[in-house]
């Protein structure tokens, strides 16, 4: 099919949707390794996972081998009123880059939660409700994934109940009153009402708080209410799982028109939104049946694959949730308040922690001024307003098309752009008043975190 | 073509897009009234109006014959990036409403100016470029015109200068950080940058501010710097023109599965959205091709079509604009402070407004505290957390639903979704604390407003 062909934006129609998602673990040859039990450091058997997380979502963590689960038909509706997501041919960007590279985004933002969050929140969501709990509980840094979550609660009938990292809470002071529209309560975090959060303010009295800390007053909260369950927005295998969908989708979308991408790109905090857009690429090059480069971009600020360690460690800073095996800076390890709110976990996801270590995906990290400058170059020609999080693949994308440039090669480069930045303006008020500033983890700051993990 | 068939969301594909924008005063037999100078009372000639607005604008504003206006190329281009709009089949606000009405809305608010305004704020800018100007100057309410238009010149390279009114400006502190995104230059109005400001601060000094004061401080402005013109994001027939994208895809979208509305609704501010959706539509009707019930929303605080006259008006409160032939509250009206700012005109699109004078048209007007309610009830079904502009509509659209409920009548209802409340949560969280308050004004107060009129 000749180039031009190919227009702006490729939506699937509804019957082109996924019908199931990808489980990556079926193809990898090296499984990621299994969450170990806080107290023994044994691996968690089913049943003590359920006293955390949803029983048919425990079934979807620990199972390695299944390639495909089918979308139960009243999340395939959800999906609906949403998706599909657009995948889009940057054409604005390649001609403002005057690049011979052809750059493609799978956008997620079109939805009201402003990112791809949703897609495992209703999954999350419905398995709840289908046990019968009276609600959930869950952190959110950002403020993205509480939003999809209380988006989900609200449209299921379901409680929820949010721990907010405290710098997303400060900076972002409408995301509470849009999980509000939707049902949920929302609480900074760390905060006084768990045991957990009081422990960790004593220890860190100006802490501007961490994803880590929020899971453990989300877990700690959990296991105090009777009918409620624990849920998580990233990291986990299951999460990874319901995130397929990114991928599935925009493979269908490229594979239409015969495109196949020579570099996938996408932001990495936790690896939701990362490890949903590579997944069946990823399956392919496991298979062996095609090959990709993939590159994962996180901040400076808070840089797990590229200068954490590669070993157990807890997914939590109160260190009451169970220990992955993954690349993690260590779960005391509190990044400095960036304005990427959503990449400030401290780990990654084990099954992408897994493929790094095998040397199937490379990672960068990039500072955070670069990202808004690209972020707004980004906005002037291709008319989205990304958020901090996306931007970061953003502009990783951006550098390699330059290179194309110096190069002349034509490289068909695809990125997520997981999310919209309507909630991000003081962040870019901060960087257009030239108040933001980069900052880098000293060595020691690293050391010391890591020093502190038990040794498994 | 079975019921179950229509999926949830219609796209058009770029093949399917409009190439030419329709005119609908071609099909009217008594067309909307010329508009007068403001000096001399007489008809405005080309010349007079070219000294405000771009010449190409002009001419678009002056012809009442030409049925299609064709788009140039590098509009529909633009149009691409953010376009086709979906139609959305509203399944899930059925089922909760539990009525055997059809509800569709044409959703426009996936841009991040988040509104139909780019799809005229595009046009205007790629003539004033075409022209050779420096840049643009404009007023905004809600703050998305003005979004809009700063993203227009922002992808084309002109400068743009946005009044904005003060009591959107103080409501929505991040507008104004998006449009600088995107390059411009904002002014809360009234300000003291302009003759017409001073005086209106003077006369007025609490003011909360208009539609109609920014228009006169963004025109006075446009004058005062050469190589500038000003341009306006409703009313004007040019206006109605650009809008026609969203009815004309709506009705392709629409045919494509044999649907006929028989009612189409829309909020109804300036006109712009209500009259861009119902054109083709209203077309059909004017040459007794199709009947349809048409239903203009607007706010109890500002009731132009439903408490107003129709006679002629100044379109600014500082009366240094050509007067125009609509509906009006008199151009001195200053509505009380209510959430839905880009409502808050004092007049009506005079196309509209011969509409309705002629019979072709209803109108009604609602309540806001009603309106935030019916936001909220679709923000939890259909995802999508609505403008209280658009929420006017959403209002007026399960008021006719419901009463498809009690008759049993399957009527199909079409609605402008014309936009997204990302920044309007302060108006949210009044409406959740209980703040918030209808106001209704007093019979004196519009008297008061008309009587100030030029006797034309």
């Amino acid at each position: 099919m000749s180039e031009t062909q190919i227009p702006y934006k490729i939506y699937l129609s509804e019957d082109e949707l996924p019908k199931a998602w990808y489980n990556l673990r079926a193809d990898m040859k090296n499984k990621p390794a299994p969450l170990l039990h806080p107290g023994t450091l044994e691996p968690m058997t089913a049943g003590e996972l359920e006293a955390v997380f949803c029983t048919e979502l425990v079934r979807q963590e620990l199972d390695n081998d299944t390639p495909f689960f089918e979308i139960p038909q009243e999340i395939r509706d959800f999906y609906k009123m949403y998706r599909p997501a657009p995948l889009v041919r940057a054409y604005c960007l390649e001609k403002a880059l005057d690049t011979p590279a052809k750059i493609y985004y799978k956008f997620e933002g079109n939805n009201t939660s402003g990112s791809h969050k949703l897609n495992s929140a209703i999954a999350q969501a419905y398995y709840a409700k289908e046990q019968g709990l009276k609600g959930v509980t869950t952190e959110t840094g950002a403020g993205q994934w509480g939003t999809a979550l209380s988006m989900a609660c609200g449209y299921l009938g379901l409680d929820c109940k949010v721990y907010m990292v405290k710098c997303s809470y400060d900076q972002k002071p409408f995301r509470r009153e849009v999980m509000k529209v939707y049902g949920a309560s929302v609480t900074p975090s760390p905060s006084e009402t768990t045991n957990v959060g009081r422990k960790i303010l004593a220890e860190f009295p100006g802490t501007t708080g961490s994803l880590g800390c929020a899971i453990s007053e989300a877990v700690e909260t959990a296991g105090a209410e009777p009918g409620y369950r624990y849920v998580l927005g990233s990291v986990l295998n299951q999460v990874m799982l319901h995130q397929s969908i990114i991928g599935l989708e925009a493979k269908a979308a490229l594979d239409k028109y015969g495109v196949k991408p020579d570099i996938i790109i996408g932001c990495a905090g936790g690896g939701s939104n990362l490890g949903g857009l590579i997944a069946p690429f990823m399956g392919e090059k496991l298979r062996g049946e095609a090959d990709y480069r993939f590159v994962a971009v996180e901040p400076v600020s808070c840089p797990s694959l590229t200068r954490g360690e590669y070993r157990y460690d807890f997914c939590d800073t109160g260190m009451v949730c169970p220990l992955a095996k993954m690349y993690t800076l260590g779960s005391s390890f509190i990044p400095s308040a960036g304005h990427a709110g959503g990449l400030r976990f401290h780990g990654m996801s084990p099954t992408l922690s897994q493929l790094y270590a095998d040397g199937y995906m490379e990672a960068i990290s990039v500072q955070q001024t670069s990202v808004f400058a690209a972020a707004e170059e980004f906005a002037r020609v291709e008319g989205i307003l990304p958020a901090p999080e996306s931007s970061h693949a953003i502009l990783a994308a951006v550098n390699e098309a330059k290179r194309c440039k110096e190069t002349g090669e034509a490289k068909t480069i695809l990125f997520g752009l997981t999310g919209t930045g309507y909630f991000d303006l003081l962040a870019y008020e901060k960087f257009h008043n030239g108040e933001m500033t980069d900052t880098v983890p000293t060595e020691e700051a690293i050391a010391q975190s890591l020093a502190r993990l038990p040794k498994v």
